[in-house]
Parts: C-alpha cells; structure tokens; sequence
C-alpha cells in the first residue's frame, strides 16, 4: 500500500518506474473505499475515471510534469471539466462546468491525477458539513477545506487543494494534524474557484510535507521550485500573541512556546512581536467585508434559491446586505492601512510564530470551530503555514501559525522548514 | 420610440406609467433588428425571453428597484441562468451556465430587464471583434467590451456592463462617444466574470449619462444614489500628460486644453500633475501582469483546445508562460509602491485630465486600438471616467480621461458631473 506516500515521493517512485500510477491510484482509491464510510471527506469520487488519467500517465511517452501520475484532492467548490462541482449546496447538486479551474489545469498538466472533489462546506461558509475528523470522528475536521483536510490527514490521497477567506485552510490543517499553507493574497490563479468574499479568498494547499507545498507552488506559479530550501543565516523569529491570547487554549501556548524554545536552541533570534492596539478591529472589519462580499457573491441564488440556503448562510447573506456602504469601506480602509504599517513592522523579522487554534478540534460536528485566529491575517494578505507541531490534551493534533511579511513567501517557506525540520525531530536527536 | 431614453429617464417614465417597460424594449429590441445587421453589437438577443422579463415587470404588483423595467446590455463573458455566455470564442458557444453573475443578480433584483449579450472580443482580449463603431462603420468600436459600448450608443439600449483589464472600458467608451466608469479595483463584485488577469480585471459601466453611472454604481454596491451631485466647492483639478504624451494626437491634446479650460473659466484650481519617472514603467509591468495572469487563467484552453484560440490570444499566452516569476513579482511590487506613492501625490488634488486614447477611432477593423492610454492607470486600481466632450477631424467623438484618487470614487463622480455639465453645454450658454 503506497497511500501513505508524500507527494513528492510518489513522484519520484513512479518516475523512478517503481510503482505506476494506476498502483498508486488504487491504492488511494482502497482506502478511500475503506475509510470514507466513516470519514465523509469526498463529494465525488469515480473510481474508473481517475484510473483512466492514471492509465493515461503510464502510457504517456514523456513525462508531462513534475506531478506525473500522483493524485491529488480538488475542494468542491474548484471547477473540474469532468467532474461535478457541487459547492457543498444542494442548489448545485450534479453542476457540471465546461472548463477546469486554473488551478486544476495547471496541476493536470505537471501530470497530476484529479481522484476526485472534496468536501466543502456550503460555499466554503460556516454550516457544519458530513466530514469527521481522521483523529476521531466525533470531532470537527474543521472547515470549510473539510474534506481536502481530513483526505490528506487520512492517507487517502497526498496533497488536496483548499481555499481560504478565514481560515478554511489553517483550522482544518490544525485540527486534522497536517500542513496548511496559504500564500500571499492573489499568489495562485483563482479563475473557476467559486468565490466567497473576493477581497480576501485564497486559494492554498492542503499537504503532509513542505516539500510537498514547494512543488505544487512552484507548478502553480511557474517557477522552479527551491528543492534544496535552506536559509543563509539562522532565521529571526517573533512571538506575536495577538490580541486573541486570552481565548488560547494551554495546548496552543504550550505548543507556541516549545516552538520558540526549540527555535532558539537551535540558534534563532526570538523577539517579542506586539501588534499595534487597532489590528484588534480587524476582526470586526474581516466579519463586515466578508459579509459584505459573500451577500454579493451569492446574489443569484439569494434571490432564486433562498430555501436551499443553510439558516447559518442565510444570516451571514442578511448581514451582508445589512451593512451600510460607509462600514464597508471604512472596514477597506483599516485593513488597508494596517497592511501598510505591518510591511513596515516586519523589517528585521522573518516570521512570526502566532495562535492558529484556540486548542484541539473540538468535539462538536455542529460547528467547524473558530477562524478568529486566522483570519485577521487573513485579510491582512500576508502569507502564512499551518505547522501540526504537537499534541494535546486529548491527543488530537495541535498546531502553530507561521506568518510572513506580505510578498515574501519564499522566505518564509524556508523559515518553516528550518523550524519545522527542528521541531518534528524525535526528543533524542534534540 | 423611446430607446434613446437614458437609464434614469426610462426608470422615470416607466414608474410614472407613461410608457411599459414592454414598449421601451420593444423599441430596443426595433433597433436592435434595424441596426445590429451592421454594427455586430450583439452576441446573443431571444426577443421574447427580453419582453417576457419586461411582461412581469409590468405585471408586478410592486416596483422591484429603482431600475424596474430598463433594458440593460451585459458583456458576453458575464455569465447569465437564461443565455449562453459565449466568451466571444467558439470553444464556449452556446455556453450555459446555473448562475447569473452577481452583477447581473444584483440588477434583476433591481428591476433591470436583461435584453442580451454584447459581443466580446475573444475572453476580453485583442483580437478584432465583428463589432463596427456605429458612428462610421469602418471604423473599430475598440474593444473588448466593443458591443456594449456600440449599442449604447447606437441607442440600442440604454447601458451596459463592460469589464476592464487594460482599457476595455474607456476605448470603447471614447471610440463610439459614450461614458464609460472603472471604478476603483474591487468595488464591483465580479463573481460569474471570466477572468483575464485577475489582479486588473474591474466591472465596469457604459452609459450616455453620469447619473446612469451613479445608480447603477449604488444598485451594485447596495448604497442610496448620490442623485443632487454636487460639489461642496470648486474643484482643484490636475493637468497629467503622462509618459505617452508624445503619442497623444492633436484632437485629444485639444479637446483636453479645452476642458482645461473651460474649467479654469468656471472656477476651477488648475495644476500641472506630473509623475514620477518611474511610472513609466507601469506600461512594461502591467504587460508582464496581463499576460502572466492570463495564460494561468487560460491554461485550460491552452492545454485543451489550443488550436481555437485566434492568433494574437495564443502569442499573448505564449508571453505569459513566459516570463521568469521573478519578473512577474517585479512587476507586482513596483505597481504596488506607485500605487503608494500616487496617493501622496493625490493630497490637495480632486481630479485629473489625462489622454483617454491617442485619439479618434482608427478605421481599421482588424486592431480595437491602442489601451496604453488606460492601461497603466488600470495598473494603478484608481477610479476613472471616459467622458465623451469633442468631435474631431474626422467627426468621430474624441474624449477625456478623469481619474480620482483611490476608493474616493464618490468625490470623482462628482467632479466628473461638474466637469461634463460644463463642457458640454451649447457655446451660447457658456
């Protein structure tokens, strides 16, 4: 069974001819068939379409890409040719598009496999979805990325795609235990992805290897990707605490806290980071500009399809229209300038260790949990990884933010590397 | 007839009873059938799908909106529930979609009849259009959004949407007479648009009238309309030549002398506005931008249906796969930090006057003319009008480009009123 296999290593064994990609594929597919009763983390999957694009690679006489012939997850509300893109709602249950999204696009010809579509939350929003998280399934897996998340955590396929407006690909990387990484705003294409609230959507990787976010980046970006990875000089690092540390659970202090250790043991420079007073408001200015946007963004089936709206989305709709246009654009306005003063804040700092979480998924399928964490950033653009560095209380996974400065997030990759490489070691090698 | 009525005055009429909204797309839906075998506005019109919308206008107990009953035109690659959004390649013909756009969701709840498609230039690109400019039919309408800016003002109807990248609002707008507004990037949701480049790409309007402008502004963004318009005090406007103004031909440089000057007569602050060095760059980087972001946003075309993309489409692409990512990024920071700066230069100043084009339409069919113009104001993400004030040598309309600050596009509307109502009185009233 070759399931458990990173990204990059199943591409590197099938290039190497030591598994095809149909082996791979079924052997995805198998456990698909034997966990997912439990899990619900797929809207779509059929079999004989995704073993006829891995047949495809193994025919090809060239190599089509640096994926060729490994699987990966699409979120379901990412456009897919040959596949429905059911938005998580029932008003687009069996929707069948044209086109593939960029993104999709850009994958099939590195060589991916598309296995299938994901679980999203209705439109990517707040309704709790059927997905249980791997860890325990009487758990959230967190959301919206619901499905991408617990697929990947679950060893059902390597890598899925996710999309963040909060924290749909930080929180369910937290809560399922694996890699969430989320560029600078407008890094990766975003045509055919169904938008939620335009001004801060995102789309970002779901993965269980840095690497693995390396290379998809690099095929999504069309550059080389930076295999070697490694910082020149030992990284400086800051604590930011946020103005939300009085909601953080112990799990995630003590996670934030062994981080900051472990990085300066290991030779980092470690400073506090305190944001000014008013980033605070940004909580409330993410909730009205998201509001606003997604009300907008979901006109159509407002006003046709009211009744095939969760109560939890018709609310955020009602808000949505509710606010004034002046709230709005001053919410613009704080965002904007805080991005401003954050650009100038970083200088001398290479990323920020902050709360991803309150703790650990909690026990409760009728909420995804709380992207407050997340999302200020969020809407802040600047780039940003969900590292699974520990556990807690309850042994469910427990993780950190990292943040980079706005642009930068070649550095910061290698900043997560070089901290999560030293963190993830076993105690001994310490 | 009644198709030469403005949006505002067709809402008028229409509430008042003086005319159906079935009469009013009739005559529409009459000149569209005695006008469009020439002028190629149109990509797609069902009439009685256009007069059934008007029939439950009509019959509605209650007024829907305040643009209850008024045709409007949208762009052949705003997606519509009831006609198939084309794209303007034959990839998509007959392309249908579940959803409206939210720009057109937003107007049907407004009380606005969707009367059709307007003819695209190929996914809002550079190829020719079928379209002709309806003041002399050899010449190009410009492009792409050429069939919304050709039947507004051919008075086919009233107002339409068009969509801008580089300058396919405003060329359009200034070829064939009428106005056109690009409100600052973002303002307008573009959910069910298909994407160019999605870090330029703006909704925008056509119209033959400010005031249309403002309620469709206030209909998309959910605010009053602003409909008494006026100014607190005189207007400081800037007089901004740009790099390109050994380019500008004589009836531009003329026509905006004499808005200058017709300004200065009625009170206003003139001041030379120049900018730095630098910006000149903004026609290169924005290039880069387009077509980087393009090829990723075609990348399913690209790799699926290459040999039904025209020509110049598939060389734009080609382009963008192209560049080195560093280039790209490159491009993105200095269009990020002239966009900083040009807020400071904007202290002090309500508006400026710069070249909307090089000058009248070219007669020649097989180009939609020249967007360096616009282009890198588009770059810039400022608000602007195209505003149709002169004739020239060949009696085709020549105009002027008003740009405003940043998010401040109710102070530009403004100044835009002013500025027209003044320029364009009959020399008698001056």
């Amino acid at each position: 069974m070759h399931n458990d296999l990173t990204l990059t290593s199943a591409a590197a064994v099938i290039a190497s001819g030591d598994i095809s990609s149909e082996r791979l594929v079924r052997d995805c597919l198998d456990r698909i068939e034997a966990r997912d009763p439990v899990i619900h983390a797929w809207a779509f999957v059929d079999p004989e379409l995704a073993l006829a694009q891995a047949r495809a690679c193994d025919k090809a006489p060239d190599r089509l890409g640096p994926l060729h012939g490994v699987p990966i997850g699409v979120k379901d509300i990412i456009e897919t040719a040959d596949m429905p893109t059911g938005m998580g709602s029932p008003i687009y249950e069996g929707n069948r598009t044209l086109n593939d999204a960029a993104c999709v696009a850009l994958m099939r010809a590195a060589g991916a496999v598309i296995l299938g579509k994901t679980v999203t939350v209705e439109f990517a929003g707040m309704a709790p979805p059927p997905t249980r998280n791997p860890h325990n399934p009487d758990c959230t897996p967190g959301g919206s990325s619901s499905g991408s998340a617990a697929a990947v955590a679950d060893l059902m396929v390597p890598a899925a795609f996710g999309t963040q407006t909060a924290g749909s690909v930080h929180r369910p990387a937290a809560y399922c235990g694996i890699i969430g990484y989320k560029p600078t705003f407008g890094t990766f294409n975003i045509h055919g992805i169904r938008p939620a609230a335009q001004s801060l959507d995102t789309l970002g990787l779901l993965t269980r290897s840095l690497m693995d976010t390396e290379v998809m980046s690099a095929v999504l970006c069309g550059r080389s990707p930076d295999l070697v990875g490694s910082l020149g000089t030992l990284p400086t690092i800051g604590l930011c605490r946020t103005h939300l540390w009085d909601q953080v659970l112990p799990e995630t202090k003590e996670a934030m806290t062994d981080c900051i250790a472990t990085a300066k043991a290991k030779g980092a420079t470690i400073a506090e980071f305190t944001l000014p007073d008013d980033f605070a408001d940004l909580t409330h200015a993410r909730d009205v500009i998201s509001s606003y946007e997604r009300a907008r963004a979901t006109a159509w089936e407002w006003h046709n399809h009211r009744d095939q709206l969760s109560g939890p989305l018709r609310r955020t709709i009602a808000k949505g229209f509710g606010w004034n246009y002046g709230d709005y654009q001053a919410a613009l306005l704080l965002a904007s300038d805080c991005r401003r003063r954050l650009a100038d804040l970083f200088e001398g700092t290479d990323a920020l260790i902050a709360p991803l979480t309150a703790g650990e998924a909690p026990a409760d399928l009728n909420s995804t949990g709380d992207h407050a964490f997340v999302g200020f950033w969020n809407l802040l653009h600047v780039p940003s990884f969900a590292l699974p560095t520990h556990t807690g209380p309850n042994h469910m996974p427990v993780g950190i933010h990292l943040v980079g400065a706005h642009g930068d997030d070649a550095k910061l990759s290698l900043v997560a590397k070089w901290l999560f490489d030293r963190v993830t070691q076993p105690p001994h090698s310490h």
